[in-house]
């Protein structure tokens, strides 16, 4: 059965040139190609092998993860990959590492943060790796609250140093990876203390660990803080914890790109304005967002592959049962999905314009879009990554018992995917911080103030009050501007209502608290509302290749109808729609789903994953599922032996009767 | 700070009588000391520490897990304790094994497919555990669909023997618990073959390993499938595949308590009614509603006591930061958890009611209630297990980033829940049970069939068509027979259309497929009613203990008008009430919340789980966080050494510049 597809019944089925898609889902015939080949190489080297690293203990998986990564840093060396490429290289080896905080986090902290001196100098050993480090924000006490980190920087004049030090328990440094056993140096954030003043949160230059022995330095205790989540998962890394007993380091090793400490131990701020702080966010958010459209991506593809080849009843007569991918309750979870995955690389592909926009801004130093694109990419983090946490484990369900298993690559994918919840933003802080922009945007409607960008809606809240949609029949949900209009519609009121609300209260903060439920939907309304409005927009432009942009059309759809239906209260509470045109919506939406079935296979092959990087046997590109899942098995560890070690000295007493005897 | 009660001034602030709750909880004082004297026995047995299983590799695991199940069996004996208590133990040690197939699958299907003799035969073996049994049922291609097995049993008249047979590589056996390694005997499921003519499926004893050495008998394979998902969860359960190739065993090793086959082949029922097998249903399933109950009740527990713990932003000049419970954001999110444990606890309670009313009426031949049984706990089963897992989930995400530990308890937790959602009955196929069952109700409204049980609100479906809410005031929502009202209108309004809808098609079979989505939410909105009502039910019972009825009504409002306000789009779509309603209840329910907040403590005190049982530094009854946290990662193997394996061979090299030369 090696080399015959299963699936090629399906694949011929497609009504659109799958090859064109991949374009579009890569973004570029640049960026295809990019990641075809260098996931290619990844994928058949024997060394990158993933086989079954979820059976290893901790320090065994650690191992495995230090070989790889040494292996992946020899072959981009040895092939001369550039930045672009490499980067590509170690997202395909697909297990997290010491290394990713090295190049994500600590080398753009210096180049963001550092001065010109500080990146000449910190920058070439970085970029050789012959320094290793990491990024050492959050404390045991302190995640979301970066004002509230408690480590102190304390500006000694005399030796022209700053002592760092960790002044309780709950201000150790926890989380960092690559921290644990790994970096030899960190980026490090303390508060910035001159003469007894608190001049707040800066980052610092530490180096941990002696470049001859690996030992920590005096005055700093390292460690592992433990498993977490997943068989291997992150378990590959070493975040760690990190505490300092007044350890000395240069003034210099303060990063002073937007403020320094002079020789005297003045504070004074550089003529870089402060707000590139938020163009390193918006830069940050959209790598998330489009993350996000990866990991959905993944377990779409393996999901719906696996429903195509997956039966379960309807038999008659003998006949084969029926693929579960027929079923319509299948379809209408996995569908919705899928077309997520495609609305979130769209929004993630106009964040990447939105980044280039804001820089280009900066420079000119017009702040004036600065805070409607930072509640923009928080909002968008916010929902992109709770809907691809949630669209992993609901994919893991859609394939049944054998979901469960980790050679379905499903319960590693959740494992590692679920942190960016957390990360770089609470989900539900960033939806906080979103409400609050709306609720500023409407408050100074009266003023003048026009709202901008994704909130220019607001500006129209007036004539939006006064909106019925005028939907007859069900396809006249298929019109861009009705649904646009209805989630306009939708968003604005949910946010007028909220701010009436609050008007209530003499105390607004006291308001924002209590009604802080409310102002969460009202900022997923909006949200939603972006994203659906991207994708509309994307399929304004020119996209070629036969039968593409129409499916486009399909999975936009099915993703906006797929909202008004799961969010149907919002629509008809504020009175946008009536239940009539919401029933009509849901029968619409029906027959989308069975529009894009015949597609569906195409659909998740024109993410172009190898099978390396999906690692899962039920989302085999040739679907041969049962063989595979059959010989997987075998080489689980315990299965090395016929009789399990242990078994002489535990179970068999209980068999033979002579537990009372056996020493247990 | 050992011995120092952080969370005291929370308890100090309960409005009622936390022993008299645990009574309520636990359903009656003999169940509240047997759960409190078995748990703190095993909490008090260092055998049975938790302590890094997570870090171990899967043979270690395994081993591990084979030591405690020995030792527990020990004590089992040593303490001479009864099955209850038995039970009890193994519970709480906590940890999936092969006893647990063994007393939970094994002997009840030897007891209650097994005749007389049978039982005298197998059941003195088994309760020794000189054999030790798994049910084998599932099959690589066949999970939900049980009519779908492949592996055959054909009757030899020749030699009075089945021969038990493996035809295809989908047959092969797939998932039993304790089949992989471990059982000698397994109630295998196969269609049983007489003179070529398929007789269905039935279930027969096999032995699977010789009792001397432990290997696989003749014509036997059998292996474990491997990895699963989470660090240590069900990967210390050797599930396993298993293959037969023509393997004979003797005829009286059918389970012959319902139907026989004759000395001559012949296949004869017996007088047993095979209704009985909806008796076992109901009777499993009313296990998993009440071990949701438990799995959420731990979710909740090591939430709530950490949300009163951690403390993050608000901190105004100095003061300590605010307590994340104290956040509506985090109350709106956690709350109505707790609630869902609470009621789901009671429709337990209900269920275990509705068994024993099951039991008598089939001894006295009364069938009539047997269909509503069936939908009703296959729907209850469905509804608690996919609440409690996704429930799960969600106290981790409360928790922030320090969920993601595994000594927060919540991953593993996690991971071990899971499989509830999928196994005895796919969560979604049964719901389509309990839709099948509604609309075949409603058909027969008018040939005089009155619906029973918790469908009985159907006989009223005339004057629920009719029903418009009355509340005007927030606090209408909170008397039980205006939310009951709503939920049954709402319900049984969704049924009817989804009946009307489905009339329109002139075949019902593909109108059930076409509209399976809307069919879906019906039922749920079915099952929601019926735990909303228990609820109510056992509120009108006489509860005693200060303040504890009080509280258990704050509770049950805070779950009715959760689900009301989540699933508004159903009460709004169906006329039920009006958006000013819905939207005074969202209110009421801000006020419940603030009510219960105060309590919240308390409340999951009064679930009386032990440190050991929860397993979570997060959740720790002393809420002494910080210091443990800390004190744990220190355990972790990678934290052995400081320099941790594979440095020297695999980071070095690169510090050092020397990488090109270094073997790899």
């Amino acid at each position: 059965m090696e080399g015959v597809d299963h699936l090629a019944d399906e694949r011929n089925k497609a009504q659109f040139d799958v090859d064109d898609m991949k374009i579009v889902w890569a973004g570029s015939r640049h960026a295809y190609e990019l990641s075809d080949r260098i996931s290619r190489l990844v994928a058949s080297d024997p060394e990158f092998k993933k086989d079954h690293v979820t059976s290893l203990g901790r320090k065994e998986l650690f191992k495995n993860t230090l070989r790889k990564a040494a292996h992946g840093w020899k072959r981009i060396n040895e092939l001369g990959l550039n930045e672009e490429e490499a980067l590509k290289l170690r997202t395909f080896m697909d297990q997290p590492s010491f290394t990713d905080l090295h190049w994500g986090m600590f080398v753009p902290a210096i180049k963001g943060q550092g001065t010109d001196e500080q990146q000449q100098q910190w920058l070439p050993l970085a970029n050789k790796m012959q320094i290793i480090g990491c990024y050492a924000q959050t404390e045991l006490g302190h995640g979301s609250n970066v004002q509230g980190l408690e480590t102190t920087a304390t500006f000694d004049v005399k030796t022209d140093e700053f002592v760092l030090n960790s002044p309780t328990l709950t201000s150790s440094k926890w989380w960092p990876g690559g921290l644990g056993k790994i970096s030899t140096h960190a980026v490090v954030y303390a508060r910035l203390i001159i003469n007894d003043k608190d001049y707040g949160v800066h980052g610092f230059i530490a180096q941990l660990r002696s470049l001859d022995d690996h030992l920590p330095l005096p005055g700093i205790t390292i460690g592992d803080i433990g498993m977490k989540f997943g068989s291997a998962a992150y378990n590959s890394m070493d975040n760690g914890l990190l505490r300092f007993d007044h350890v000395r380091i240069p003034r210099n090793q303060m990063l002073m790109r937007v403020s320094q400490v002079t020789r005297e131990g003045k504070y004074v701020h550089s003529s870089v304005p402060r707000q590139l702080v938020y163009g390193t966010m918006v830069y940050v958010r959209q790598i998330i967002v489009f993350d996000a459209s990866v990991a959905l991506s993944r377990a779409v593809c393996i999901a719906t592959r696996y429903s195509a080849v997956r039966r379960q009843f309807g038999s008659q007569n003998g006949s084969p049962e029926t693929q579960v991918i027929d079923y319509k309750t299948q379809q209408a979870r996995l569908f919705p999905l899928l077309a997520s995955a495609y609305a979130f690389r769209f929004a993630g592909e106009w964040l990447k314009w939105l980044y280039t926009d804001v820089m280009e801004r900066l420079q000119a130093k017009d702040f004036s879009t600065l805070p409607e694109a930072h509640a923009c990419t928080a909002g968008l983090k916010s929902l992109t990554t709770s809907v691809a946490a949630d669209g992993i484990e609901e994919c893991r369900k859609l394939c049944g018992g054998h979901g469960y298993l980790c050679s379905s690559g499903l319960p590693e994918l959740f494992a590692v995917y679920i942190p960016a919840c957390t990360y770089e933003g609470d989900n539900v802080v960033l939806l906080l911080q979103v409400a609050r922009y709306l609720m500023k945007a409407i408050s100074q409607l009266n003023s003048g103030n026009k709202p901008v960008g994704t909130t220019a809606y607001l500006g129209r809240a007036e004539q939006l009050m006064q909106y019925h949609s005028d939907v007859l029949r069900a396809e006249d949900w298929l019109k861009p501007n009705v649904v646009v209009e209805a989630f306009e519609a939708r968003a604005a009121r949910m946010s007028m209502a909220c701010a009436q609300n609050l008007s209530k209260f003499n105390n607004p903060e006291d308001g924002f608290q209590e009604l802080s439920a409310d102002l969460i939907e009202a900022a997923t309304a909006h949200c939603q509302l972006i994203v659906v409005s991207k994708f509309i927009e994307k399929l304004q432009q020119d996209i070629p290749g036969k039968g593409v942009k129409q499916q486009l059309q399909v999975l936009c759809s099915i993703y906006a109808l797929f909202l008004l239906h799961k969010h149907i209260g919002d629509f008809l509470s504020t009175d946008c729609i009536t239940p009539k045109q919401g029933s009509l919506a849901n029968e619409q939406l029906r027959s989308l789903y069975s529009q894009i079935r015949p597609n569906a296979i195409a659909l998740v092959d024109a993410f172009n994953h190898t099978d390396h990087y999906l690692g899962s046997i039920l989302g085999r590109y040739d679907g041969n599922v049962y063989p595979k899942l059959y010989e997987a098995a075998w080489k689980d560890p315990l299965n090395d032996t016929v009789i399990p070690d242990g078994f002489h000295q535990y179970v068999q007493p209980l068999l033979k009767q002579q537990l009372r005897n056996a020493r247990l």
